[in-house]
């Protein structure tokens, strides 16, 4: 599906105010610029080129031209800085200062240089990305509540899972140094963590989001992005999704949950987490400061008496939006504005005892901070 | 989950034939040389260096390392340039050649530049990507049966569909310009192209692939991405999808159907597509020239009398692997080998009967093309 083209705005204000002929991009493959900038994916290498208060987009011969309501959109084989620079050339002016990001493609930079233009960095679209509009605002609410019902399938599936003996030798996790301990079933099978993968993805799926990849099950130390492994009860099993809706926006959630937990590590860490995360939700205010914000995340966990070195993640999130990782980051010093979107995320690790983790995202407003979505922390899958 | 790190053995072969200090790359986000070199998907931007035969990673810290086992995962938050530059002096020279893709960020290069090293490009990467090991074409062929249930969910759709007087003005279409025509049914409810396509994201998520954000329904002359349409009896419909399996690499397969069939254009323009789809599977050997294929895809559908310039599609495909286009491109002069994947489309459009189109996978072996995956190809969804 297509958005709306943005960015145009803010790249017309950069260079009417550094006096440049121009500005280029070339986002490469999946990179979430092409979508920002044109309103739709493209998975080829895309130039864009904003000059006059217009935008002219040259694709490859191998991709067929979209049709897109922009001064032109062409077929130029030529490598992507030489078919800016005759386009820059065309609408403007054949030397002068070309504004681009500074992560544009070496190649691109040396032929727009050797074309006759000095290029001068602007991190305008980065800058106009992180400032949500409502449409986009809407877009990551509706995802992030599609991610709810992701989560929640995975709740379901292990408030109904039963505890049984585990098989001798049966459970596909060669690292097994507990046969004979118990492990949960669902339905009539042992419930892996790439079962319940499947489930989440296809509730996603059911809800007109995509998983984007990013769905991770990991149970107690084990199945961290590793092979499959078979639940067990008692140990912190944690669900994280992130997906893509259909406009490109991304979503985050992640949730703790424990069948039948005997332990005392789970629930301290979970509280850490659950305080942790409320931080986010008194302090994330226009004027605030993003690093700041991230800081307090880490110690408000670690002041339960985990190790900010150790075990307190460094990984408390930042912006959200067509990325799952873009500006702000919660940390350095830029300020939060109203319209930022944040994924914030509280978590805890230990050698022997695993993660306990919770992740949400919100958005800044004028009267401060408001969360995305309405899933419930706690750890018993059975209350969700 | 993870793959292994693959690409090692040729940057070192290339560091060592240009007599250069070694390799860089800044993957960016969701570039899929993160994976490609690492085995693990990153959603940062990475820096990778690989001197003396080892790989050193650096990651911002605001992600938490991630434990590989290459010769160090380092946190390091100045610029990826900065960053490479201190692990080459470390491990290797403070100066001399250093190889990287062309496509290297520019700010990283300039960095690389002003700690005193030449910067000379490679495509060791690349090429070393177009030739799948083993293991990879598993992979691939995985994710392509996927794709096959995928497809084959929305036939079976399409086989169930009754046909149903349309009930005006609720449509959605808003260029709807066939009021009281007939529509299709599925259950209780009309049949839109987005239903379809959640029905066929949830099976490919129930088959443990990712939809990537790549499954389109494109019905008659309507629907190419935009808002949901619903699906019409005699209308030509093109499925297509593009998951992504767990280790990464993508499939792709569209078919073609029709309920009720009523015209002869879509039958015509399917058999020319048919026949464009077997050269491929004739000619694709190793040593014959890529871009030579793809001319003869393109001439086979023309022969049956359709356009070259307007009518017959000139993304005819080319490699595919961990990105949904990679080398070589059926376009060019590059020579086939053996390992090469290849996504291979035959297509026709046009403006008033839509668009019919059969894209597959094939491997290049010695002994010739090999298709990856065995769905059928007719317009009948009760023939699948």
């Amino acid at each position: 599906m297509r958005g709306g083209p943005r960015g145009g705005d803010a790249i017309d204000a950069a260079v009417d105010e550094r006096d440049a002929v121009g500005f280029v991009a070339v986002p490469r493959g999946p990179d979430p610029t092409s979508r920002y900038l044109t309103g739709r994916d493209f998975d080829c290498d895309l130039v864009f080129v904003r000059v006059a208060g217009e935008t002219h987009l040259r694709v490859p011969s191998t991709v067929e031209p979209p049709s897109l309501p922009v001064a032109s959109v062409r077929v130029d084989d030529r490598p992507p800085g030489k078919a800016a620079a005759a386009v820059l050339a065309e609408h403007a002016a054949s030397e002068g200062s070309v504004l681009a990001p500074r992560t544009i493609p070496h190649d691109a930079a040396l032929h727009l240089e050797s074309a006759g233009y000095d290029l001068a960095s602007t991190t305008a679209v980065a800058d106009a990305r992180a400032v949500k509009d409502d449409a986009e605002r809407d877009a990551i609410e509706a995802v992030q509540r599609a991610a709810t019902r992701g989560v929640g399938r995975a709740a379901a599936i292990l408030s109904a899972a039963t505890v049984e003996e585990a098989d001798d030798g049966d459970s596909g996790d060669s690292d097994d140094d507990a046969d004979g301990e118990s492990v949960l079933y669902w339905g009539d099978a042992p419930l892996s963590t790439e079962r319940l993968r499947r489930q989440a993805n296809a509730t996603l799926a059911a809800e007109g989001v995509d998983a984007a990849g990013a769905t991770a099950i990991r149970a107690g130390t084990r199945g961290d992005g590793g092979e499959p492994v078979e639940l067990r009860p008692g140990e912190p099993i944690v669900v994280s999704v992130g997906p893509r809706g259909p406009a490109g926006y991304r979503g985050a959630l992640a949730r703790t949950f424990v069948v039948d937990p005997d332990g005392g590590w789970e629930r301290r860490a979970h509280v850490a987490c659950d305080a942790a995360r409320k931080v986010s939700l008194v302090e994330a205010d226009p004027g605030d400061d993003a690093g700041f914000l991230g800081s307090e995340l880490r110690a408000e966990t670690a002041a339960f008496g985990f190790s900010m070195a150790d075990e307190v993640t460094r990984d408390v999130g930042g912006g959200i939006g067509l990325a799952a990782r873009e500006d702000p980051p919660l940390d350095g010093d830029r300020e939060l504005v109203a319209g930022n979107v944040l994924r914030v995320r509280s978590a805890v690790t230990h050698a022997d005892h695993g993660r306990v983790e919770l992740t949400d995202v919100l958005v800044v407003g004028e009267d401060g901070p408001r969360l995305l979505g309405d899933a419930p922390t706690g750890l018993d899958p059975s209350r969700w």
